[in-house]
């Protein structure tokens, strides 16, 4: 089988690249500077679905977007969460937190509703991020 | 410096036993089985913070506890998270979720108030965890 992104997380994120294992995308919502890494192989749910060699690069590509994400946005703390509550399929948030975000110190999973990017707001966030990440 | 566990991660969960480089501790909660892994190292808030290959330990540890929570508890999903919105010390969570405990689907973290387990039902727990992580 290929890997085929979940429609939902499709439906709820932008692409932004590809590192060597993982699918980079944004998630559409103002409110938190929030990346989601999907691991680029088919039928994963938990993480001990992964070979040790992949859960080794997954764990890298996460740092790697954490700092870069804590660069771009100067966060107060780095959020990474890999639930799969709603959709099963594995990907792993990485979420750069304020203290005075709008669910702060609590979780952003659950917490009220998306809030769009605006066109502009987004062109230039997704041209930093990809830079960052040097996909750009 | 060396390793201290911070007091609110203290007195909110109970241990379990070490591995390599984790601490590994029961959240006091009996509403959902939730492990809690810290990194025996000083001074780390972000993953990181940790070295490559401490990452790379990090990752096994939380994959293994994440597989024998599930083979214990039957889980319908493992939730891991790493967040420190509240307590900055480094931590990771590790969840066993079921599709009609208290908070499904959305996080446990910031979902109401722990119930904590009666004597009976802690010592079950813990010696079936124990035995399951080895640690026994």
């Amino acid at each position: 089988m290929t890997f085929t992104l979940d429609p939902r997380l499709e439906a709820d994120t932008l692409p932004l690249g590809l590192l060597g294992l993982c699918a980079v995308r944004l998630t559409n919502d103002a409110r938190y500077p929030w990346l989601v890494l999907v691991p680029r192989r088919p039928d994963l749910v938990e993480v001990f679905d992964l070979t040790a060699a992949e859960r080794g690069q997954l764990m890298e590509e996460v740092a790697a977007v954490s700092r870069a994400l804590d660069e771009v946005t100067g966060a107060d703390k780095i959020n990474i969460g890999a639930l799969g509550n709603i959709v099963s399929q594995l990907h792993v948030h990485v979420v750069a937190r304020q203290e005075d975000d709008a669910a702060w110190p609590g979780p952003v999973w659950g917490s009220g509703s998306a809030v769009p990017y605006g066109d502009a707001e987004l062109d230039v966030l997704r041209q930093t991020l990809s830079t960052a990440l040097a996909f750009g």
